[in-house]
């Protein structure tokens, strides 16, 4: 696979919200399609806290990205007409300066000397990388899961930068059921020895923590609606059973375990944590003297898509309908589609049939 | 605090449902109020997988009971007319033999040595106690979470055992998205190398695991609902904030943490595993040639109350509409009551006005 990433050089020092800076920090990102001559044809798309900034195929990188289906020519984020740029987030280690790079100053890794890292930061570092591509205003924001939120950010932070918003399965907020669930993610890979107060190396790695918060994670972004179709209490087979006590047994045990095995050695520890403490830090309402509906009602588009689902359980439909609320009442055109896919939290990823039908017909009216 | 525990020697062998038996066993339980001279107004209640027997204040232990609010004279059980009896499961370590108990055979606690348990072999315990106690058939059996699979176990073993049933916040089968949340408690004890297969002490004990169950457990027996209202995002008093790196800072973090602590130490860690094994397995459609109605349809009963909560995300409220339908197709007259109430899984020892409403008004018409 070669490497279709294209690398950003953030201006130096680079100031964080909650005090610090970076020095020679980038972010990764990729594009697709072509920009016009009015430059008004951007799209940038900010992701979850996982994937990286290869969302779809392209002519560096044909392998499948995370969102393949959406993005493409002809597709609901067509990029015949759309010039899209998705980029990884400052923080996360597919690409972008974060936790595990070296720290220049030092010539080490930075780990735990890394400044804490907010949405705001990396709504900031994704407002430079678009200036420097010569787009003063985007033609449209999209933000998924945690790239939701760090997408309310980048409005709120730069007025007029933005046209129309997709905003699709976030929060303006992280509600206590969030935290409670991240919290946990994090303590898990905390407590488990080998985090080492963030000294691990491949020799002692914090697999077992990393490995309860992965299977947390999916077992937050999926349905019960959706396992009861598709595991049932289904056994696994008698060979694909563990032998140890208390062993696995079930399908979904497997299938949990297979997402945990696949993630585990593949994101880095320390990131994970900065980019979860992250998610819980964002509260639109900062912004509006405590309220949400203040904090929203800064941000000013024309247009909006509102995209939730009724089985998302980590950001729940009543969040969606909060930030559709404050963006009409803030003047914005706004289209609210609450979906029924099984997928929860990440029907978005799965459900590509509904997912394009509302954000394909939400393109085509821009 | 006195020991108001007594406890009933199981015949011996004790046959287990998949395989063994345990010699010498016995089960811890409590009672209140008297039976009357027909033997007719006994009701047992079978417990969720952490409680005690101790279910409320009595004679011999005048602390506050897990379900002090339900249960004494004038209550919605009003122990002045009924003579109640809770029974501490089998398998459990407050009072009845369990993993941590002493095997006669080797004078070495079981561990991992104890036999497969079941909620059958909890039910059968119960049948046995009930027995012996001179009672024939029970007024009411009340089965509340886990407690409730294993009455269910109890009926469809014991035709003809029960008169009325109470059903609370449970179901006929787990579901996969339960044995998820359940598998990932066990592996986090698992996991933890202190518990070392089982082979633990008090100075090397699986805290960590241990704790991670736990918040794992109040997280999904609560409801985001709830805590929106209870925690929102109240951040902690900078006293009360954890010095180290990524440490808690949101009040919602330290409340789980609060439930940790009064945990871990608390309950023996194989017999959780041990029991939370023993809810996966339960299913009412073995009884049922693989069909949870049919299974249901084996539980004759004259009447039966079927109380679920639409905040529970464990034992969804459909799964109560399950048992109520399937207890009415084979004949019972069901009421079937579906709260509304915020907490979740555990409204039923939150939300006391509620839950004594539809209890005292059923038994009332006993």
């Amino acid at each position: 696979m070669s490497d279709a990433r294209k690398y950003f050089n953030l201006p130096s020092p680079f100031a964080m919200k909650r005090g610090g800076a970076l020095n020679g920090a980038h972010v990764a990102y990729e594009t697709w399609g072509k920009l016009n001559a009015a430059r008004d044809n951007a799209v940038l798309i900010l992701t979850g806290l996982s994937p990286s900034a290869h969302a779809a195929a392209n002519a560096d990188d044909p392998s499948p990205g995370w969102w393949e289906g959406m993005l493409g020519p002809g597709k609901a984020i067509d990029t015949e007409r759309w010039f899209v740029v998705c980029m990884n987030s400052l923080g996360s280690d597919k690409g972008s300066t974060c936790p595990a790079s070296v720290n220049p100053a030092t010539g080490e890794p930075y780990r735990l000397t890394f400044p804490d890292l907010s949405l705001e930061d990396v709504a900031n570092a994704a407002k430079t990388l678009v200036a420097s591509l010569g787009i003063d205003q985007l033609a449209c924001l999209i933000g998924c899961s945690m790239g939701g939120m760090s997408a309310l950010a980048y409005m709120v932070l730069h007025p007029r930068s933005v046209r129309a918003h997709i905003s699709v399965d976030t929060a303006p907020q992280a509600q206590p059921f969030a935290i409670a669930i991240r919290s946990l993610q994090r303590e898990a890979i905390r407590l488990d020895p080998h985090w080492n107060g963030g000294q691990y190396d491949d020799h002692h790695y914090p697999d077992t923590g990393m490995s309860i918060a992965r299977k947390l994670g999916v077992i937050t972004y999926r349905s019960a609606m959706e396992w009861n179709g598709r595991f049932a209490r289904i056994r696994l087979d008698a060979d694909q059973r563990e032998e140890q006590p208390f062993g696995f047994e079930f399908q979904v045990e497997s299938y949990l375990e297979g997402h945990a095995q696949r993630f585990v050695r593949t994101f880095d520890p320390n990131s994970y944590l900065y980019l979860s403490r992250a998610s819980d830090w964002f509260d639109i309402a900062e912004y509006g003297n405590g309220s949400v509906m203040g904090g929203l009602k800064r941000i000013h588009l024309a247009q909006a898509l509102v995209i939730g689902v009724s089985t998302d359980i980590l950001f729940p439909l009543e969040q969606q309908e909060q930030i559709a609320d404050g963006l009409k009442a803030a003047g914005a055109n706004v289209q609210f589609v609450a979906l029924d896919s099984p997928q929860g939290h990440d029907a978005f990823l799965v459900d590509i049939e509904n997912y394009s039908r509302a954000i394909g017909g939400f393109l085509a009216t821009l």
